[in-house]
């Protein structure tokens, strides 16, 4: 297996280039190299860019970016001093800070930082950042043991190594320090950081190969070392790798105190077919999983990844792509287990997913892998980060109560954590978020993710590359304006998404008559020009999403979805004061017609859509959005003297018409802290009842017992 | 105010009376006073039996006590040895054990099972049970310090005394301490364990009175104090009880780690209008403000607690009468946030609310409250055991689904738990049941709970006596038999239960016209005569029980309960393998009248009832119970491969007829532990429904999205 990354040698710290201050405007980068790279022989259908390059040049998507390198990453560095990160370092070298500060894996949170910093620095130069990975780079060089060794908590408190790994998170800690040397490597970095994780990966496998200890009880060290052999070509590493994912559930780990499950210790990992324990471990490993599975070609290691993939995804998945429905054990729970109000989703559980699910898509080219992925990204990720990126969710429900305690998750956002994993975590991931949108396969280019954008892929032929013009997800009009082509003919593959049954497609303002393929792609074949338009037009209008009838918490619910956009009702925008806590959705009312923002979508309202309607707006506090009202019916306040259970059905369905106001759940909680629901009551067929006017062919409320 | 609880003074270790086996046959009790004494100025309607007697002397809860004698405190005394609770005290006072072992509480596991012998002995001689007490009451007169404290943790591990009382549980242990003295000098114990008590109780006086320090995160110190002051009379313990309850709120108590809701430390409690934190901690600190309230006639903070309770039961209260949402911080949660799956409702939180509710009913004479207790009873506290009396659930859910872990709660009952708090609490309040039958409020008798069992209250005019004959709560039929009565006018009133619309009465054989009053209660006055029999008859068929609109995890559901029991489908009841997960109740739907089992309630099946069918039966591993079957629709099985969140409503209210099975929540899980379920999901009113007889007046099933 060959060697396929290089480190560019050119990058340098402190690069004397003006900070940009935005993203995609910077200077060149080193082939464009991504998170994950898999070698020429790995057994995938698709592979990144390498070689190639994507930019985010504006849109939701590249606002984003744009606001984690100007709001959310200077506050992760001055957060690395103050809640003493860097100073555990110093502690460790021997400064004269007093004690360890933190939870035992508070060197993660900086590696995830400086990982941040390396995808950040491939998007254009910034002293500050450039500068601040120096340092810490400099400090790490300085902390690391003669023999490869390098754990803050450890050294610091003269603890033993690997003496308690089911809880220590050494072999965790070593994985996010692997991942920030590599993005590092790939982008700006002279080699320093990736020495020092290189020294370290090379003293784990000194320890560890060949033998039965180093299991860690929070995975993310396997796909690391896999990345690290995909970077360095050093085969021990992916061995290293392989020993952790095949030891797992076979009695090595012992307990942190949760139970062997928490740790993914009770089934060897090819006999589990359900996701299950602390989500945020369970996602990372099978992320570990698929890496091993396509590097050494192992079709049943990945098989069994798939399983339990589809399995998560039809059992246990919020709608927002989140997962863990527990606060206990921050777990996954039962199958079809989902509560609305207390379901965990853990920020850095849709991360991991995120992960995951593009490391199946590389192996598959199957595209509801890039569903899940896009529906993580506009909701369970998005929802993450306030409006003005400095305060961020750990737990993200999808639903927050009018007398909820505010201390109580979900609480409001908080501008850090004493668990920090999450914040960090984002950062990384959206200072990376380029690298997941398009692949190539063949001499096919995937576009897996609508966004304003520009695509250059490597064709065999020839170097392909595109525009991407969309507001996507604001409207469903794509247009892929073609800059340079290949001689030969070639394909274009936009992804249709689950949610849009139809995607109207013309090629230079021609209607092209052509459907998904088996993979759900669009696939266009031709000979391409500069100056081709190929113009997708997806059905954006504001839908109604069911949930299936075996999760017991959303029976008797429905939700509103709008293109990739799962919305929310909050309290601020209900009209005249109604409690959204007294809304039901009334969807079968007959209502106007839904006005689409895209041209395409002639179809008139009907089931699914009625009683929907949507416009672009600018609400204080969230900015650009689109606000989605709905038919529905107003209900009297439940009284405090009601009866909690009773002989009678409850009345409650019986209201005033209302119009019940819906935004982009990725944009809640950026005004008051007060009441929000994603699933709302699903009123009477039939359009608002009052009690003088019940719907026909109901049955009548009784109105006594007998 | 006056002592008005006397130690017998006759009673002695290790009596030589033979062990009767069973309670209610045993020798003279002194008095028959119980767990909640109010002293004769204390502001309370109604008074327990001091002076009378109450014996249960079969039915259901005379065996509950019955089993709770001979198969569980056995098991308690063993695990006092086997689990370390009697070592820790032998390595406080010196002895050969090596190390402290358990939570720091341990102490309390030991003293709830004193208690809980010492409402034993009070039923009947018992050498056993006698010799233990006697040989841990040494243990702890010699552990105890010679200025009165005791602690084993503390002690053995020669912790700081008082240092870290958000979470040492020091007064905690005192509190479980002095109640089990309070029962023992109540029954059988010639004053050695309220001697230590009284010693430990001076210390406490002594160290926190006037102090702002002394405030335990783990009330139930207050309650424990009020009783041993009506013990003993001394003033001080009511001062300091108190002074607890007034402190509470105010900043003073620190912070265990969850929180300072955890530990009713967010606000004082006058001002608290919601149960809030650790279910248990608030309701036994609940006891303890009304037990402070009614003795220092202090309405304004009985005011406060009452608002509280009813808040409780509109708003957090399962079915079972269980508390407590949330396994994080096993805790209240929201209004309304009431989910049958992951409901925490501990054992030991239905045991504090049912005490709490108790000295509400002392203080106020609401049926109300009665009417809780029967809930917990029956359900939430009933379950908590195995029908052997050997396994104990901590969490009492009111789902569990198929593929629930074993280990994760709910999971089966346990023999035993590391954190035993639940096993002996259940046992104290089995041994003392009797006590919370009945009351006397100035000439009137009043019974509360129904039970097979003699009554003889201590009238101002003379001595009531009465048998009563009953099958509840199989059946509906109760007798009350007078066998002596004063020689004045005076009253007898029973409960009419709220979930009985209809009492039927007559009196030796005439049919009363009588209905209940304010109250609650049916009241008959007259010159009674010894022969006379009062005949009740509660309408027990089963009934539908529906969820108030605001409870989300319950929308679209019904339950089935029948008298006092809850019922539950669980997976080994259902006929020809038809999944529970499968099933809908169709309670619309026409079915025979159903057949009572009482020969009152002459009404015929209507909306409320039809559809349910109930017969006696006797299963195995459960023993006598009754059934009920329910009109059902099966519906197919959830696909792994259906969609979790659909454009399309669920189909799955199409499906066959079928008949669900349920039996009495409280003898759940005593066969294979398979899925069960309390709430059903309400399948179409007009009953099953196939997709090709689609019921009249219901929207049809859309087939295809637009």
């Amino acid at each position: 297996m060959a060697k396929n990354g290089e480190s560019p040698g050119t990058g340098a710290f402190g690069s004397g280039a003006p900070d940009s201050g935005a993203p995609g405007s910077g200077g060149p980068r080193a082939g464009g190299l991504g998170p994950v790279n898999p070698t020429a022989s790995a057994a995938v259908t698709h592979r990144p860019l390498s070689g190639g390059d994507v930019r985010l040049t504006g849109g939701l998507l590249g606002g984003w970016q744009r606001r984690n390198r100007e709001a959310s990453l200077p506050q992760a560095l001055r957060q690395m001093e103050t809640a003493g990160n860097l100073d555990n370092l110093r502690l460790a070298i021997g400064g004269t800070v007093d004690r360890y500060r933190g939870p035992v894996f508070m060197d993660s949170d900086l590696y995830k930082t400086l990982e941040a910093i390396g995808w950040e620095l491939g998007h254009g130069a910034s002293p500050s950042l450039a500068g601040f990975a120096a340092e810490a780079t400099a400090l790490l060089e300085k902390a690391q043991q003669a023999d490869g060794y390098l754990n803050s908590y450890v050294q610091a408190t003269r603890s033993q190594r690997y003496q308690r790994l089911a809880s220590s998170h050494e072999l965790y800690c070593a994985g996010h320090l692997i991942q920030a040397a590599v993005a590092a490597g790939r982008t700006f970095d002279g080699g320093a950081l990736l020495k020092v994780a290189t020294r370290f990966a090379d003293h784990l496998v000194d320890t560890f190969l060949g033998s039965l200890a180093g299991l860690d009880g929070h995975p993310i060290i396997e796909t690391a070392l896999v990345e690290l052999y995909r970077q360095a070509g050093t085969e021990t590493y992916l061995q290293l790798a392989t020993q952790f994912v095949n030891q797992r559930g076979r009695g090595l780990i012992g307990d942190s105190g949760f139970g062997i499950r928490y740790l993914q210790g009770h089934l060897p990992i090819r006999e589990s077919a359900t996701m299950a324990g602390h989500a945020v471990r369970a996602l990372y490993l099978e992320a570990g999983v698929v890496d091993v599975a396509v590097e050494i070609g192992d079709a049943e290691l990945l098989a069994s990844s798939i399983a339990r993939w589809d399995d998560m995804v039809a059992t246990k998945t919020a709608l927002t792509g989140g997962n863990g429905s527990r606060h206990s054990g921050e777990a996954f729970g039962d199958s079809f287990e989902l509560p609305p109000d207390r379901g965990y989703n853990e920020t850095c559980a849709a991360i991991a997913s995120f992960q995951w699910s593009w490391r199946l898509l590389l192996a598959t080219g199957d595209a509801k892998y890039a569903d899940l992925m896009e529906r993580i990204l506009y909701n369970g990720f998005g929802a993450a980060l306030s409006a003005d990126g400095q305060r961020f969710f750990y737990v993200n429900p999808l639903q927050r109560r009018s007398d909820h305690f505010e201390n109580d998750d979900p609480g409001r956002r908080r501008g850090w954590f004493s668990c920090a994993c999450c914040p960090p975590n984002i950062m990384r991931l959206l200072a990376s978020l380029e690298h997941y949108i398009a692949t190539v396969a063949g001499d096919v280019l995937y576009l897996h993710h609508l966004a304003e954008s520009s695509v250059t892929a490597p064709l065999a032929a020839g170097r392909f590359s595109l525009d991407v013009v969309t507001r996507f997800p604001w409207d469903g009009l794509a247009e892929f304006r073609v800059s340079s082509a290949p001689a030969a003919e070639c394909g274009l593959a936009v992804r249709v998404p689950a949610w849009s049954r139809d995607m109207a497609v013309s090629l230079n303002g021609e209607r092209l008559e052509s459907g998904p393929d088996d993979h759900g792609y669009l696939l266009v074949r031709r000979r391409w020009q500069p100056g081709d338009v190929l113009t997708c037009t997806l059905d954006v209008r504001p839908r109604l999403t069911y949930p299936a009838r075996r999760i017991d918490a959303l029976r008797g619910t429905v939700a509103v979805e709008r293109g990739p956009l799962v919305y929310c009702f909050e309290q601020a925008d209900q009209p005249r004061g109604a409690s959204v806590e007294d809304l039901a959705l009334s969807p079968a009312a007959p209502g106007p017609a839904a006005p689409s923002p895209s041209p395409a979508a002639p179809a008139p309202a009907a089931p699914g859509r009625a009683g929907l309607r949507d416009r672009e707006d600018a609400l204080p506090g969230i900015g650009q959005t689109v606000v989605v009202e709905a038919d529905a019916v107003r209900l009297p306040p439940a009284s405090s003297a009601g009866l909690l259970y009773s002989p009678l059905p409850d009345p409650g369905l019986a209201g005033e018409p209302a119009t019940a106001v819906a935004i982009p759940y990725f944009q809640w909680d950026n005004r008051a802290g007060q009441a929000m629901r994603v699933w709302m009551p699903l009123g009477p067929p039939g359009g608002p009842v009052t009690r003088d006017n019940p719907a026909e062919g109901r049955a009548p409320l009784p109105t006594q017992d007998e």
